[in-house]
């Protein structure tokens, strides 16, 4: 077997070199986080229009309120003060198939259906009906709380055309969504998990770490949480509250 | 007690509201991953300079090679393909005392000498011999591989230099480089913790959660090995070695 | 919706009571740690039979040497000597597909088998004809370097038929055993996870927590690496290791 | 450098190692999974008397009801079902210094005492004092709800009379039982960490991997609540609690 190796980073004692950039010379003061974070990615700079639309993604994922990864950091974090990172690990953990895995979902299917180019029409159709057949929620459609339309969605999408990319992820969002709710025989939002999906294809963004960039987002909004308990616990009445509200009922 | 309460974030059936501003209206195309993080650990809107210089600690810290982090990253992600958050929770457990704890001690030290306005060289002296006396590394100074000097720090104080920031802290800094100096009878590098405590010092960001801002830079980098191992995989390579390497010595 | 309880745990100024028994009066000094974990996780206590193979499923799983797990936990330590907590949850990540699945794997088969009274041996073939008709490698047989036989499977078989149990697990897993050296034309061991799904499922463990039993086990295997690392570290040389034989190949 | 060794485990194709004892030959079947722990930990095997101490210590630590731990652990693992490690994993690293690290503390001030033969009381006296003085609770004292006394510290040091230890760490606590009390001018009691300090370090484990052994037990006790989280969840409860009891107070 070849040897692996890797083409990330290197050093030598005046200079550090990341994907083959001087980080002093070249990226420090010259990248943002977000262009850097592109690069550090997938080996290439980012356009304009793809850090937009990374950062417009990035800026969706951060904060949702006392979502079950912020009540988890924030009870890690009040028993383990001295490790920071452990309270956002933590929380980050959260970030998995339930909420994050949509997005991974919907990304599969657009890939499906830009993957039968001439037939993409047919391939949506085949695709809502799927998972109309199956009983089961299509991913990157639907929200139990934002009705008839998710807020996030169509200004992702609009603030995509205006950016200029491809368009051919969108394209077959779109497609899709007009099936989906000829399927279901009512109008399902395109929620900001499928409005995501599209987004990240445009920019070539790989599905396989799609969730790498939720994850990336909502660390910092773990720690703005962090903060908020650092200066306003909400730890151990949180405890209180779950205890009373999910009572012992053995013998 | 007073009930906690919360100031992060809330939303309605059409909106959603961070730190009191329209997620979709106010922020999403907007503001930038990096202003949008410090918006949401601050609750104000970063200036420029603040904005520049925060791009520049974020963009310093996100790689650094196969370190620990990266390492534990790879054979998580090896071992459990299936939870990307694991393998970037796993790394970032690592981003504890003993590499990023000397951002904070440095920190630490650059508010000791900014609390004693008129007397801060004698301070800087002082905590600069405490640390010699103990013999004790003093956070913030030295580097194993890079000398005479680190050259990120003298990139990031020029940055801060050029965006305009009060420069309190980065005064502190080289008043204890000087007193370093000293106390050692050598030059010891600022390195590039030390240049960040004072970067974070002087755009606002608490002590308290410096090492969330590197959690955050880190877990991208952290996806970037990920993708790396996706398409040129190396953790049983790894395993491989450090069996081989360290090897039986029992009875 | 009913509101969700607990039947767990509880306690009053005087007691504390798990699982309805009195932790003072029924469970410290009377119950095993083995014992306790089958009460905790069952909520009924195990028969003789039940702990002795529970046991041996512990004993078995708890350590297998330098394996990924055991590395992360060892950098992640080094990282962060203050959160011992940390180490063992890094290296417990790795408890996921690649290695512990086929324990779940292996559980599902048998389950399959069982669920067919009657036709057991029809099934056993079916399943093991469509893994090696998919070319899929079948949970829970087969061993990269113990051959012809994994050692630790007839112990862990032997030991089931002595203490008596039911069988009926054991019994699936034999007539699969057979089915599957027909399929492949060649004889594969029943490998130790293999083993292990049979004896869980013969206690009554469910495959849905049979990871959780590997977690538990794995944790206090990787306390040991944590105290070794104490001892005699090894974490700088993995470091190094591994930096020298993953080399930089990119520009 | 000396090159770093393991001296915990090898294999080779027909046998597995572990401590230099063969783990199908000696361990499985011979040993029960406390002892095996304990073997895997110090390199020895323990003691009749050791081991009844352990699984003492193991059954007191597994369960505490609806705790930071256990909640993070069910809402991680309805956010991620897929992978229970991951959801035991966020539950341990609340296996801090806020409550675990008190067994940590209590162990020191023990050791201090033992350090001082025939001035033990003296240096006890001393202890209590200088935390009283301080204003510092003292590590191993006093407990919110249990009043007079934790039930479980009489039930666990008489445990360790009847088997026969040494003693020596058992009376270091009770010294410092009197002289904190006689310094706080009122009764505290010794709480069940304070307790398992004395234990563990009577059967000689280390304080160093004290907080270890806490973890192996309290992931058996998530592993429990992730079962009843699969079979009566209350993780989107505990959401909804949360967001009621915790408002949002901002602009």
């Amino acid at each position: 077997m070849k040897k692996p190796t890797t083409k990330i980073a290197h050093h030598t004692t005046e200079a550090i070199y990341i994907r083959g950039a001087s980080l002093v010379d070249d990226l420090i003061g010259k990248l943002t986080f977000t262009e850097m974070m592109y690069f550090q990615l997938l080996g290439v700079r980012p356009t304009p229009a793809q850090t937009k639309i990374l950062d417009a993604v990035l800026v969706t994922l951060m904060e949702h309120g006392l979502t079950p990864s912020a009540i988890a950091t924030r009870l890690i974090y009040d028993s383990c003060p001295e490790a920071v990172q452990a309270a956002v690990a933590a929380g980050l953990l959260g970030v998995g198939s339930t909420f994050i895995g949509t997005m991974e979902g919907c990304a599969k299917n657009l890939e499906e259906i830009l993957a039968a180019p001439g037939n993409e029409a047919i391939i949506a159709k085949a695709i809502a009906r799927r998972f109309r057949e199956a009983k089961q929620p299509i991913p990157g459609f639907g929200h139990p709380h934002h009705k008839p339309d998710d807020p996030r969605s169509p200004r992702l999408l609009a603030l995509a055309g205006e950016a200029g990319v491809p368009g051919h992820h969108i394209r077959a969002l779109r497609l899709l969504a007009v099936e989906v709710d000829a399927a279901w025989g009512r109008h399902l939002t395109i929620n900001a998990t499928g409005a995501i999906a599209a987004l990240l294809g445009e920019i070539g963004v790989p599905r396989e770490v799609a969730r790498g960039v939720a994850v990336v987002s909502r660390a910092a909004g773990l720690v703005g949480h962090i903060r908020e308990e650092q200066l306003d616990p909400s730890a151990r009445h949180i405890w209180d509250v779950v205890t009373e509200n999910v009572p012992y009922s053995g013998q």
